[in-house]
C-alpha cells in the first residue's frame, strides 16, 4: 500500500502496568496498518505512595521511554504520539516525572485526564463499532471509563477507579479469591458506577467495550465456541458467557487460571476483577451484552491524526471504510475489483424478484466483490482459499460475526467449489447457506463476465420464465473470453442456484 | 514485487490431452510469479488418423487458442510463447493447422520436436533441482521423454510413444485393468525405453521426474505421508511408494480409483499406464527414487525467456535464486534482511566451536534470515507463523524437504517460542531438532541485535568459557534498543541453546 505520503506513525502508552509502543504505516485519509509493536511491563503504578511514583518504578518507565524514542529514530518514524494515563496522572510527581521525559528524551509526554482517556477511548471504538447511541466501557490497568454515545459523537465521559490491577491490589490477596473479596468487589463496582451523574440515561441502550481485560473475556469465549475466525471484530460478550467465565475465574487457583484456554497467562490475576466491572455495568445499566471492539486508546490517538482532515475523527461509515483499508494494504487491483462490484450489483439488482435477499445482502457481496482477489498476495494458486484466510485473519471492522464469515466464504467460492457453511456452524445457519449460494452464483458469474479484465462487459440485461433464465452482455465488442470462461466456470452454478437453464448471449456480435 | 521493467508472460501450451496458458509477471533475471492461468481439456488427439487431427479436434483446439489469444490481449500480455507438442508433431495436417492459427489468430504457435520437447522440460526442471548429471523423464499425455544430463545441461533426449493417455488408450480397456493389459503395458514400456541408444549411459545416475503423472503419483504419496508442507518441491519418490500406489490402481475400478487421496480425478483413468513407465524407468536404469520438479515444459519455455541473457537457461545456485525469488516476490526488507544475514553469519561463525553445525546449516540459517519476516505481508500480528504458513505453502526449490521444513521452522521461532519439531516428525528427526534449537538461537539473536532496522551494531565480538559466553556488540554508537531487546528476547533461548550464561555488553559506551 505504499504511496508517496505514506507515514509511519508512532503512538506510545504509558500505562498503570504496561508500555506499548505500537507504529503505524499510514497513509492518512487512505489506509493504514499495524507494522511494529514494542511491549513491556513496566508496573508504573508498583510501590506508588502519596509522595507518587516510586524511584525503581521512575527507572523502569524511564528505560522504557528512552528505548521506545531511540527505537523511533533508528527506524525514522514520522510522527510520535506520547501519552501517559492514570498512574502518571494520579501521582504527586507525575509533572515532574513528564518534565524529565521531555528535557532528557525530548519526548513529548501528554498527560490524558479521565475525560480525555475516555475520549479517545471512545474514538478508537466508534472507528470500528458503528453506535449512533449508547455507552463503551474501556476497562484499563488503573482505571475504567464510561462514556455515552450521542449521534455517533462522544458526548460525556467518567472515569473510575477500576482498572482490573488497581481493583485486585485492593481486594484481592487470597488464592482462590473469598467470597467475602468478591462480595466486597461487586459493592465498590456497584458504588462508583453509581456515582455517574449520567448513569440512568444510558440505561438499556447498546454497549460496546474495549481494553485487554474485556478482550480477553472474549478471546476466552471464542475458544470455548471453536470460532473460525481468527479476529475478535464483532464479537458480541453476553452475559451468558461472561458469568461462566467469572464462576471459573472465582472457582480455580491462579495456576489453574493460567491455563484457561484463550486467557493471557500474566491477566490471570487480575482478569476477575475486570470482569466482574463487566457484569456490574451490565446490571447497572440493565443490558445483557457488549460488542467489542478491538480498537481503543492507542488506536484513538493514532484515528484522530488519521482523520484530522475530518470534522470529528470517526469515519461515517465504518463497514465501508474497513473493507476498502484490507483492499489496500494487499495492494488490490482496482479496476478489476470495481468492475465485478459492478455487474455483481447488476445482477442482484435485477435477479432480485428470484433471489429475494436484502440490502444488507447486497452489501455482502459488495464488499467480497471488492476483497475477491486479496488471497492472490499469497498466490495465484488457490487464492480463493488465501482470500477466505486473510478474511479470517484481519476481520472486517462494522461488521457481524456473521456478516465477515459470509464475506470470508464468498470470496473462497468465487472461483470454483460448491458453496458450503460446513466449519462454520457456530455463526451461520442454514438460511445463511440459501444466501450464501445466491450471492457466490452471482459473485461468480460477475467475476468470469470481466475474466479479460478490461471491463469489456458494461452490462447485463436479464429476463426469465419458469424454465429458463437468459442473460445478454452489453459489451462494445463480442466478449468471447467472458462468455467461454463463464459457460464453463459460473453457469453451472448459477443454474443449481436459480433453479433454471442459464442462456448467455451478447448483444455485439462475434468477431470471427 | 513490481518494478520498472516487470512483464506478463504468456506461455501457450497445446498439449495432447490438454490446453495450457500460464502468465507470469515477471522481471527477467530478478523474480517471477505465476499470476493466472487457464487450463482446458480440449483432448486434441481424440479420433486422431492418418488423415490426422480431426475435424472437432481442430475446432476446439481452435476456439481455445482464440480465447487464449483474446485473454493476452486484453489483459495487456507483453510476450506469448506459444507451442504444440506431440499430437500437433504427430499428425499428418499439423502443419497446415499451425498455419491456420497464424494467419487467423495471427498467433505464431511453435511445434517442438521431441528433442525439443525434453530440452524444455529439462530447462524447467534444473532451474528447480540441482542436477550436476543425470537423467530426467518428462511422462506427458502423448509423449514421454528422457534425458541425459551432463555438466548440468540437457546433453540428449530422446522421445517416446510412452504418454499416459497414448498407452491408455492403446493397452487398457478393463476395469479393473485386467493382468494381461498389464503385462502388455509394461513389455511395451520396456521395449521402447531399450530403443534409446544411450540408455545403458544413465544406469545407476540421479533420476528427475516431471509432468502431471509424475506430480501426481508423488501428491498422493505426501497424503499418505500427512506432509506438513503443501509443495512437491524437493519431494523423493520411493519404488516402494510408488509400487504401493500401482498395487491400489491395479485393484480398483475406476469409480474407487477417482477417490484415492491426492489423485485428480481426471487422471485416474490414466495415471496406472504412466506409473508403469516411471517403474519401466526405475527397472531399466536400475535405480529406486526419483526427485520430483514441480517445473516442466511450460516453466523451461518461460525460463528461457527469463534467463535469455545467460550463457544457459539454468541459474547455476537454483537454493540461492528460489530464497531471493521468494524473498522478492513478498517485497522483502532488503537492508533489514541482510543485516539480519550477516549478523547470524558472525555469529554462526564464531561459535563453530560450541555449536558444531556444517556448512549446508548455515546455508539453512542464511536462506531463514533472508526470509525471516516474509510474513509481514500478511500482518505485523503473528508475522513468524505467517512466514513458515508462506515456505510451507510456496516451498523452496533445490533444497530438500527436511531443509525447507527447517527454514520455515527458524522463520518460525525466530522472535519468539520454544523451538520445536512438533508436527515435523514425518521429515525431521530428533538431531534435527538440535540444529533447530542452535540455529534459532542465532537467528533470533541476529533478529534482535538489528531491533532498530538501522545496522547499529556492526558485528560481535564472542569469547566463553564453561560457564559463560560474553558477547561484545561492536556499533558506532551506544546500541541501547538493540540490547534491550536482545536481552529479553533472545538471550534466554541462546543460554539453554548454547548451556552458559550469556553476558552482553557493548563496545561503545552509553551516551547517558
Amino acid at each position: 500500500m505504499k504511496t508517496a505520503t505514506t507515514q509511519r506513525v508512532a503512538v506510545i502508552d504509558l500505562g498503570s502496568n504496561t508500555a506499548r509502543l505500537v507504529v503505524m504505516e499510514a497513509t492518512p485519509g487512505y489506509a493504514y496498518r499495524l507494522v511494529d509493536e514494542i511491549r513491556e511491563v513496566v508496573r508504573l503504578r508498583q510501590g506508588m505512595t502519596q509522595d507518587g511514583l516510586s524511584d525503581d518504578a521512575i527507572d523502569r518507565a524511564f528505560s522504557t521511554l528512552r528505548m521506545f524514542t531511540r527505537f523511533c529514530t533508528s527506524t525514522r518514524t514520522d510522527v510520535i504520539l506520547a501519552t501517559a494515563t492514570s498512574a502518571v496522572r494520579d501521582a504527586a510527581n507525575g509533572r515532574a516525572f513528564i518534565d524529565k521525559v521531555q528535557q532528557d528524551l525530548d519526548l513529548t509526554l501528554r498527560i490524558l485526564d479521565g475525560e480525555e482517556e475516555a475520549f479517545y477511548g471512545v474514538i478508537g471504538a466508534l472507528n470500528e463499532v458503528p453506535l449512533d447511541g449508547g455507552a463503551v466501557l474501556d476497562i484499563g490497568g488503573g482505571s475504567a471509563q464510561l462514556s455515552r454515545i450521542q449521534s455517533g459523537r462522544s458526548e460525556v465521559g467518567s472515569s473510575l477507579t477500576l482498572g482490573s490491577l488497581a481493583l485486585t491490589e485492593r481486594f484481592v490477596s487470597k488464592d482462590p479469591v473469598s467470597a467475602k473479596q468478591v462480595k466486597s468487589l461487586e459493592q465498590e463496582i456497584s458504588r462508583q458506577l453509581h456515582t455517574i451523574p449520567w448513569i440512568d440515561t444510558v440505561r438499556d441502550s447498546d454497549l460496546v467495550g474495549l481494553g485487554g481485560t474485556i478482550r480477553n473475556l472474549a478471546k476466552i469465549e471464542t475458544m470455548r465456541q471453536k470460532s473460525p475466525l481468527n479476529t475478535l471484530h464483532g464479537f458480541l460478550l453476553t452475559r451468558d458467557s461472561l458469568d461462566a467465565s467469572i464462576d471459573s475465574f472465582i472457582e480455580l487457583p491462579l495456576a489453574k487460571r493460567q491455563r484457561i484456554d484463550g486467557l493471557s497467562p500474566d491477566r490471570a490475576d487480575i482478569i476477575l476483577a475486570g470482569a466482574l466491572v463487566v457484569r456490574g455495568v451490565f446490571e447497572t445499566l440493565g443490558v445483557d451484552q457488549l460488542t467489542i471492539s478491538t480498537g481503543g486508546l492507542r488506536e484513538g490517538l493514532f484515528l484522530e491524526h488519521f482523520w484530522e482532515h475530518l470534522d470529528y475523527p470517526v469515519i461515517d461509515d465504518v463497514r465501508r471504510f474497513s473493507v476498502l483499508n484490507l483492499a489496500r494494504i494487499y495492494g488490490y487491483q482496482k479496476d478489476h475489483a470495481n468492475h465485478v462490484r459492478h455487474l455483481a450489483g447488476r445482477l442482484f439488482d435485477q435477479l432480485l424478484p428470484l433471489h429475494d435477499q436484502g440490502a444488507q445482502d447486497r452489501e455482502l457481496l459488495d464488499a467480497a466483490a471488492l476483497l475477491h482477489d486479496l488471497g492472490t498476495i499469497i498466490a495465484y494458486d488457490g487464492h480463493h482459499k488465501h482470500s477466505q484466510t486473510l478474511i479470517h485473519y484481519n476481520g472486517l471492522a462494522g461488521f457481524s460475526r456473521r456478516e465477515i464469515c459470509l464475506i470470508a466464504l464468498l470470496t473462497r467460492f468465487h472461483r470454483k467449489g460448491s458453496p458450503d457453511i460446513e466449519g462454520y456452524e457456530s455463526v451461520l445457519n442454514k438460511r445463511d447457506g440459501k444466501t450464501l449460494t445466491y450471492l457466490a452464483a452471482i459473485l461468480r458469474m460477475a467475476e468470469f463476465l470481466e475474466r479479460g479484465r478490461n471491463a469489456c462487459v458494461n452490462d447485463v440485461i436479464t429476463k426469465w420464465d419458469d424454465d429458463a433464465l437468459r442473460i445478454t452482455l452489453v459489451a462494445d465488442e463480442h466478449p468471447a473470453v467472458e462468455i467461454w470462461e463463464t459457460r464453463r466456470n459460473a453457469l453451472p452454478l448459477m443454474e443449481s442456484a436459480f433453479g433454471r437453464r442459464v442462456v448467455l448471449d451478447s448483444m455485439a456480435a462475434p468477431l470471427d
